[in-house]
This record gives structure tokens, C-alpha cells and sequence, in this order.
């Protein structure tokens, strides 16, 4: 009698990582670490569960009431899966606010959590490529940040015709809402909230939405055209002489200095979701027509850390999620051909063999390859088929004949090219085959 | 008014992985990789929530009821963070069986989850290297299994004056407890989760738990006899012929012609906490007189993947975790001093010269170093001050006598030597310091 097997399907929304998929996930984190290292930022990671308060304070209604992962634990803790990574940064960073050398320039690849529809782009579980740095309240600081989000873009294999950075700034938009729209905080929540889902709005159910906030029309269409401003039109605005405006307009001065501009666009209508920005904010863009959305963003948050600490520091990051970027690659097809995981295998003439074997695998093992050794005695034409299924490209053979005069065997296994070199050179053979793969 | 700020401490049970800490980490989790990939093992991973069901079905009463953290998602699925990794490898092979070439090499790294009091050694969460072969009945495989288990503590940094493996054979303990001690199901294990706690009791309490099971006093004497034989004890016991002692008596065979048998040790007190365990089990001991204690484990589960397939497939793996390696580390003083993180400071001699500065990191960048670029104009002072705090070996500066003879200055920061060189051999000059630290 058959009993009923468990489902073998992960949990909804999530993903296994099967090897192939594991290798690219490793080669597209060790190019974000790579490219995060090589300015000078260190990574760090903190707990998968935090206490629920740390979220319920900054991190927005529809993240907490909605897609928030909580419990309680078994001592009476409210505790919540991470959802983001900035609350853990800002608490990791109060608790040694005094002792950490400024700038602190951070990054992390944690695994997220948020409890969502799976659909493209979004899954409950994924991983989101952090990047902050604290204590500088300058948009030089921001321009650091930008500049990182492209090189991570062009490292991944990007180019500037394949993304966009759209760049506005909360306290422009803030004081726009006020003196223009004459709303109070709830409502400016409330319009942020309704230009946020812009994109995947009609114009009409996007001005219907914006009516429902209570605007007029007349004020809907001055918001509509206040986002839409380029450069030009925003140096002509009433607005330009707030310090939002400004430093915007510094950003994107420093931005040409540094040649990045071309990756730039001022766009006015992005707001971010998450309530705790405070000045610059951006989105990468994809440009690809068939794909064409935002990917990721960041900005600047400057009263974050003081939920944990009165000593006031602000904080300029943005967080990459793995799903999108490599969605990203795969519309650009940039996804990389990756070495080979296991590049010899050392097959087993007869049980008579086998310490010979697991001690000629150690030997190759020892010069830095990645080797496999047969276990078990079984036929040698099965062997082989087992190094041909698993791509492994050199294959090793010691037989009586070999054995007998300390020579060993090594087959290519794409050219089919055999060899026979004595036991002392084997491991220069199989490295000067794998070098001219 | 001060407003309450929230705790800057990390969920009880966890850490907090700082830079330094991260560091070290990295390093370890590094070494376990090339470790595992050195031996053909290729790395996986699977989401952090599972079906509670995966657990309740093998994972043994005390996990499942005292430690799991479990609960209902927003959809009412009844899901747990994965407190260990074999039910989750084994879905993913299951998932798989037809298509996988076998054996199946795999190794892991995951975060767990248990819900214990914190104490050395153990914590709420915890990483472990998880490495598993699917596919080989035979003892060939087990053998293997402790090859990757020795060679890891040796990669690490120990010796065999440092540890020493355990062994016994699950079916051995499971027949000896049938035959001699006529024990049923719910018997043996009652009395398997007594032997596993043996560690960590007196003798006369020891005693007294097995009386407990309903072990009468010859018979608890005969189990501990029993569990202290070494292997010429064993070869002159009644159950030398049934298939466990067969087994181990090969195992160690195999051992012995590997050279492995310095590292490994006869103990049939070893059961190993979880229910899925059916044949050979080990665990790693510390040797040193502070610390001397189990260290991590593993053995044969042929069962497990039958779960969730009706195709059987017998797994072998162990499961190292990360803080009890530490500790293993700091005993024996392994921890390795780690190259610095941050390898140049391009200093920022005026305001003038912003554009400069991060054009001169981007190309120090490019040839590979880790470079941080002064954001902010303040005083040089306060530059070489954090440069020295961050531990940074090279600081580099091109103030206006530099920039007009197209030199540029460095100065290394452990022995104050300074010296100028032209902008082109700047790389150069970076390089042949950093490689003589």
C-alpha cells in the first residue's frame, strides 16, 4: 500500500535553488559584493526575526497591515520576519552610534520577507542587495550612492542605453503639496500613496484616485504638470528656490561633473513607498520596451536612526532585489555562461582501486581543483556516462596497465582527446586543458 | 522632550553580524564552500519556510513540540522556519528523482531556527553547513561523508590533536536494544533519547533515567557495557554478526586504508537527536580539556526522501553549525587575521578638486583595489584621522603642486614612508605596497 507522500513544491511565493540556479544566484551576489566592496563598503547581516515595533514605527500601513509576516513566539514576543533591511541597518548602527569611524558605509544581501500575490517581479521570499551610507548630510553623499546603483547596473553587464536612474526629491514634492495643493499631512500621505501606483494606473482612474484624496481639479492638473517638469521647466518654477529644488539641482550638477548624468533623468512623480524618506529618492528603470518598469530605488532617510538613538545621523541607500535584476538580465540577456562546477572526475578501474582513486582525488583535490571520485565499483562505460550527464570536462583512469608504470589516463570529455602523461604531471595536464576551455 | 526610543539589541538569541564579524564569517562559510567543491559538491538552497508537516513527520518530538517556531501564514497554511535542512534537501531531491544524475553531491549553508534558551553553543539562530550524497547504499558513501567532515576541521585550521570522530551504527544500538533488552518501538526510543542526553548527566542520574524507560538493573548494565565497547570489544560481542557491526567493521576497514582512522573512533554511546537516522552515525568531538563536547554530527537517513516519493533513495550528510565551530575556533586559536577591507583612502585636498578625487578612485577601482573616496571638503587632518581609525593601509592625495606636475602623493599609514609618483604608475605603486604587508 502506497502512503501519501508529502508535496514536494516549496512554500508558495518562494523559490529552490537547484545548483545551476544556486550558481547564478552566488555569481550575481559576488558581483554585488565585488562592486560594493571595491567603494569601500563592508557587509553585514543581522537576524531573519526582529520585534513587530520596529516595523509598526516608519515602515508604512500597507507593508504592516498588509504583507507583514508576524507571530508571536512561544515567550510572548511579537516578532516579525524582515521585510526590509533598513529598520535592522538604523538599529545596528544606533546601538554603536559612538564608536563607529564616519562615514559608515555598509551593505548587506539579507533574505526578505512580505506576504504578497506571487506574480512577476514579486515573491514572498527575496533577497535584496542593500547599500547605506551614514553620517553624511550632503547630496554628495547621495551622489556616492547613485553612482554605486550604476556601477552595480554596468557590472552586472548593463549599459546605459538598458536603464535609467529617475531621480526626484520628497522634500520638493512635500512642499509642493503644501503650498500649492494646501494639504495637511494625511492628505500628502494620501497623494503620495495614489502617485506611487501611477504606473500601473490609467490616466483617468489615476486622476479619479486623486480626486478621491480630495483634490480639485484644477489642483490635480497643477500636481500632474508639477510632476512631469524637466530640468528647464523646474528651473522655471515658483518652486525652484526650495531647499528641495536646490539641492536637486546640485545633485544633478555634481552628477554631469562626474559623467553620470547620461544615466540620469529628473523625474518628479517618483515618491518611493516606504514613509521614511526625507529627501532625495530615486528608481533605476528598465528600458527595454518589453519591460519597462522600475527595478529598484533608494533615497535618503534621515530620522531613521532616531527611533533607537537621540543622537541624530542620516542615512542615503538603496535595496536591489534579485528577482527584478534578474529579470533585468534576462530581457537583456546578460546572464552569464558560468565555469563549470566540478572539472574532473577520477573514475574507478576495479573495487581493487579504490584507496588508489580517493588517494589520486585528494592529490588533484590538493593543486586547487574541484574533483570528483568514483565511490563505488561499477562499470566503467557508467562511469563515463555520469561524467558526461554532470558536464564534468576532464575525466582520470588509472588502470593495471597505467598503475604499472606510474603513468595515468586523462580524457577531454567535449573533444573526446585522450593522453596518457606520467603521475607526477597530472595535475599540470589537467590544468592546461581546463585554461584552454 | 525626549521621545522613548526602541532597544537597540537584536532579537534574544541572535546576532548581530557587525563588519568585523562579518568578516569572519565570510571566511568560514568560504572555507566550508571550497571545502565542499573540492569534493564535487555543489551548492543549493531552499526558502526558510517550509509546511509544518515536513517536521512533524521525522524531525522527533522535542523539536518539532518545544522548539519549532511555527504558525499560521495570512492564507491559514500552517507553515515553520526551518529549524534544520535534511527535510528540505530531501523534498528538493524527491522533486527531482528522475532527472538528477546519481550519487547526488549537494551541500548548503542555511540559517536555522530553534526556539531554545540561549547558551553557549546553541542560540535561536544559527547557519549550518549542511553536505548530503544521495544515491549510494553502501558504507563507500559514509566514508566519504567523513572524509569532507575531516577535511574541513583540518581547512579550518585544526589537527588531529584537536579532534576526533565518533562512530556507531544505528542499526547495531536498534538490534542490540531488540535482542538484549527485548525493548519495543516507543522502548527504544525512549531509551535512544536517554543515551543522547548521556553527555550532559552524572552517572547515578543517568542510571536513574534508564530505570525510568523500564530498564531493570542488569539489563542497564549490560547497555552500558555495551556502549563502552571499542572495536576488539565489539569483535568479541554476540553482535558482531548482525549487519550494523558488519558495517562499522567496514567502514573502519576503508578508514583505516584511507588514513582517515587517526581522526575516528568506535562509540556506540553515539544515537544522534533525530528519529531519521538507520545506519552509520557520527559525531565530531572537540578534544580540548575546556571544551571538550560534541561539536556536530551526522550519519545515514535511508528514509527520508521516501516522504514525499515513492521511489526510495538513501541520503548520508552532516550538518556543522556555525557557533559551535567558532567556538572551536577561539579555543584552539584559529581565527585567522583577514586582509583589510578597505585597501586605499583618496583624500580630498579643497573643494576644487570633488571631481578629481572620485575620477582618481574609479581608476584605482578599475585595477581591483577597494578605494574609498573622501566625500565631503574638511580638513586633511580629520581625513588621515578616519583613514587610520578604518585601518586603511594606503591614503593617497593629489593636492595643486601634484595635479600640475601630473604626480600624484601616497603615504603608507603602519610606517609613515611617503612617496610621489606620476599618475600613471600610481597602480603600480598601490600594488607593490599592499603585497608587502
Amino acid at each position: 500500500m502506497k502512503t501519501k507522500k508529502l508535496s514536494t513544491q516549496p512554500y508558495k511565493g518562494t523559490r529552490d535553488f537547484y545548483p545551476e540556479d544556486m550558481r547564478l544566484r552566488n555569481w550575481i551576489f559576488n558581483t554585488m559584493r565585488t562592486t560594493a566592496q571595491s567603494f569601500g563598503y563592508e557587509e553585514y547581516d543581522g537576524p531573519m526575526l526582529e520585534l513587530f515595533e520596529m516595523y509598526a514605527a516608519k515602515s508604512g500601513e500597507e507593508l504592516v497591515n498588509e504583507q507583514l509576516y508576524h507571530f508571536q513566539d512561544r515567550g510572548g514576543r511579537h516578532v516579525a520576519i524582515r521585510p526590509e533591511m533598513t529598520p535592522t541597518v538604523s538599529r545596528m548602527v544606533a546601538a554603536r552610534i559612538n564608536t563607529i569611524p564616519r562615514p559608515i558605509r555598509w551593505f548587506s544581501i539579507p533574505n526578505l520577507w512580505r506576504y504578497e500575490r506571487p506574480q512577476k517581479g514579486r515573491l514572498r521570499e527575496h533577497w535584496q542587495f542593500n547599500v547605506d551610507v551614514f553620517g553624511v548630510d550632503s547630496v554628495l553623499a547621495d551622489l556616492e550612492i547613485i553612482e554605486i546603483a550604476i556601477q552595480i547596473m554596468l557590472d552586472l553587464g548593463g549599459d546605459f542605453t538598458d536603464f535609467r536612474i529617475h531621480i526626484s526629491n520628497r522634500k520638493l514634492l512635500n512642499d509642493f503639496m503644501t503650498r500649492a495643493l494646501e494639504l495637511d499631512e494625511s492628505g500628502k500621505q494620501a497623494v503620495c500613496k495614489t502617485i506611487d501606483k501611477k504606473d500601473k494606473l490609467q490616466n483617468d482612474e489615476f486622476r479619479r484616485m486623486l480626486s478621491q484624496t480630495g483634490l480639485t481639479r484644477d489642483k490635480i492638473d497643477s500636481l500632474i504638470d508639477f510632476t512631469r517638469l524637466d530640468r528647464a521647466g523646474l528651473a522655471r518654477h515658483e518652486m525652484i528656490a526650495t531647499s528641495g529644488a536646490v539641492e536637486l539641482e546640485s545633485l544633478f550638477g555634481k552628477l554631469k561633473e562626474s559623467e553620470l548624468d547620461r544615466f540620469c533623468t529628473l523625474d518628479l512623480s517618483i515618491v518611493r513607498g516606504l514613509d521614511y524618506y526625507t529627501g532625495t529618492v530615486f528608481e533605476m528603470y528598465d528600458l527595454h520596451p518589453d519591460n519597462r518598469r522600475a527595478l529598484f530605488g533608494g533615497g535618503r532617510y534621515d530620522n531613521l536612526v532616531a527611533l533607537f538613538s537621540n543622537q541624530p545621523l542620516s542615512g542615503v541607500g538603496f535595496g536591489m532585489g534579485d528577482v527584478t535584476i534578474q529579470d533585468f538580465m534576462i530581457t537583456h540577456q546578460l546572464i552569464p555562461v558560468l565555469p563549470p562546477p566540478v572539472e574532473v572526475f577520477v573514475a574507478l578501474f576495479d573495487e581493487t582501486c579504490l584507496g588508489e582513486v580517493r588517494d589520486c582525488a585528494r592529490r588533484i583535490r590538493r593543486a586547487g581543483f574541484r574533483v570528483i571520485a568514483q565511490i563505488e565499483p561499477v562499470k566503467l562505460t557508467k562511469q563515463y556516462k555520469f561524467a558526461h550527464q554532470k558536464n564534468i570536462p576532464v575525466v582520470v583512469l588509472q588502470g593495471p596497465d597505467e598503475r604499472a608504470g606510474n603513468t595515468i589516463s586523462l580524457k577531454q570529455m567535449i573533444s573526446g582527446e585522450q593522453k596518457t602523461v606520467p603521475e607526477s604531471e597530472l595535475n599540470a595536464a589537467i590544468r592546461a586543458w581546463l585554461r584552454r576551455m
